[in-house]
């Protein structure tokens, strides 16, 4: 069992911890190229992975490619010796999923966060959710808990702190790590939801073969995620409020010019509404029965999606303000990879390539992404810091 | 000796050599610290340690406190073991120094940059204090050359890529590290300045207890060496080109509103002039007879410290636009700790005052420092980078 990876007493060796380690790491992996990358004698690898072997936590699979003589059997970990229960909240949903060890979501369930979703709402709903997705298991196979939530966050004792723009009130120094814990009995860890995310990219996505990289999260607000020299960034970030103008707008944390003000899904849909109030046509004005209150941000991206010149025009000054804040971004991490997620992103497919444009006028290195995992990358990675806690 | 660390064949087991990293790290302690900080068996520690000990890698000094029984014996890295070459090349000056193990400086000679100051007559005259410097030494013990430069740099490849501001021409892709390996027969390391004294002032000097560590190296440009999670920064970094005002002045990199538009060695003193010719009175006009011309940034900074008021509001102004820029260095990273180095601050003692206080307006929890280690903290880090090389 994995679990006892964490045990000092564990019966499995420190030798077992570090190979389980690399294949969860590198997937499907023979045995030279583990002895290749590990260092380890072949005897004690055999050793050590006949161990993993008989205790069910890895297999091989499907032969791999050889020239000549017999062909490399293919380690893989068991998806199944564990299960993990990984929870994304967001201002506009919680999602929570069962995941097996090779972090693959087995069942998810999603809900809307309105201005009902109080902490204590939002909690009982995801233990009733936990709990019949954990029914028919072993619940001495669940490692546990994994949160990726909105920041900022107190990681160690598991506080979410004080998040701007929630619906519902009561969304301050919440101890949900604590509340877990206590209802569930199993192990609660809690990281930033862009954490989380670029955590899963790093894993198993389009981070894979890097070593810095970066995660935006753009919707209601900015969330950054960093992975710099191949470990998660300790520290915690707060990415919208980079200034980009010293002179700017006022921003409610009392600078001037924070990209937050130039860049988020409420700017986006402000700027789209103000100039269709200052005389701008744009196609979704007979869709909406030239009511502008109920324009939405769906409304917003169906016409840009559809070639709207304003809500494009608006899109592409958008794009060169987070450009800027992106460069500051570069400028100091220089990541190899950044990947663009979240809300604004995802319903707006155009706006990476306008953000691209933008940024390489001046950063021609950089390389964007839109993330392999998508929507789930947050899920993932809440997934990942549970398991790594017992394997690292 | 040392060199046998990074011998596969070496007779100093990986045990000695992780033994032999965390006294270096840690400085005087003693085996049962190293004992509850290592997790080795007493056995194992002591057999490494006694090899250490009879290879003269570590000696016993001074015996520490106990409250009972014998005193325990504290142990050190023996600082003659082995030397290495420092060199720190910045635009102004070059420093070339020769450390003992325990990064004591033991020689230094330092001359200034000026137009004659190509790559070739700098590296000529390096060559001639190192070997100067080594002619009394066995070269068995010479580690090699560790070298701090103004960025970008080519770390693999050691190559200067293309600073600017150098007096000198010829400053642009210098393959530094192939000329001096050849010419000497030594080993050469290579990072930015700015990286090398971040990474000293984390072993040596005021980041000794953190993990997040920034040091801005203020003079001609802006330079920042990062350490990140407890690592240097693997990235080249561009600090001076972050953007604080997006509709700002113009800069030679092509973008608008960059950070040493706004602070450096040159626009304090540029402004200091600039204001004298419109009017503005200032207690130095009567020291350089009136003549603007030959006012020189030594003599801003004499007025700054005499309290004239232009000088202070000029560096007033500034820091408030360098706290911009540290200010989204903190929203990006947030280390724990920013050391203020260069001839900016050295020269200017009241501008660490003005930058904390207008940083901490709204990032309150940021510690600033000067560095314990002063003007010798890039000689200092460009030691280490050798030294680390050996036993990390």
């Amino acid at each position: 069992m994995v679990k006892e990876f964490k045990s000092p007493l564990g019966k499995l060796s420190k030798n077992c911890k570090q190979i389980y380690q690399y294949i969860y790491r590198y997937g499907a992996v023979t045995r030279s190229e583990i002895e290749r990358h590990t260092g380890f004698p072949m005897s004690t690898l055999v050793r050590a992975m006949n161990s993993l072997e008989s205790n069910g936590l890895i297999y091989a699979s499907e032969t791999g490619e050889s020239e000549l003589g017999r062909k490399p059997r293919i380690y893989r970990i068991c998806p199944d010796a564990g299960y993990i229960i990984a929870v994304d909240i967001t201002r506009t949903y919680t999602q929570v999923a069962l995941l097996d060890l090779e972090l693959n979501i087995l069942n998810s369930r999603t809900f809307g966060m309105y201005s009902s979703n109080t902490p204590d709402e939002t909690i009982g709903r995801i233990i009733e959710i936990i709990n019949e997705f954990i029914s028919p298991l072993d619940k001495g196979k669940i490692l546990g808990i994994g949160l990726g939530v909105v920041g900022p966050v107190d990681k160690e004792n598991g506080v979410i702190l004080n998040p701007e723009h929630f619906s519902a009130s009561g969304w301050k120094n919440v101890s949900i790590k604590k509340i877990l814990q206590e209802k569930t009995g199993f192990p609660v860890y809690i990281d930033d939801g862009a954490n989380a995310a670029v955590l899963a990219e790093f894993r198993k996505g389009c981070g894979r073969h890097h070593h810095n990289i970066a995660y935006l999260i753009a919707g209601v607000g900015l969330r950054l995620g960093i992975i710099v020299n191949g470990k998660l960034l300790e520290r915690q970030t707060y990415f919208g409020h980079t200034v980009i103008d010293k002179n700017g707008k006022d921003c409610i944390c009392g600078k001037k010019g924070c990209l937050e003000e130039y860049f988020s899904l409420n700017v986006l849909l402000e700027e789209f509404i103000d100039e269709i109030k200052k005389g701008k046509s744009s196609i979704i004005l007979e869709k909406v029965d030239y009511d502008l209150s109920s324009i939405s941000f769906d409304h917003f991206c169906e016409a840009a999606k559809s070639g709207d010149v304003l809500a494009n025009d608006i899109l592409r000054k958008a794009a060169g303000n987070l450009a800027v804040g992106l460069g500051n971004l570069i400028c100091i991490l220089n990541p190899e990879i950044i990947v663009l997620g979240g809300t604004v992103f995802r319903k707006c497919p155009q706006l990476k390539t306008y953000v691209e444009s933008e940024v390489s006028k001046h950063c021609p290195s950089t390389v964007f992404s839109n993330g392999e995992l998508g929507e789930n990358a947050v899920i993932i990675g809440a997934g990942s810091l549970v398991l790594e806690d017992y394997i690292e």
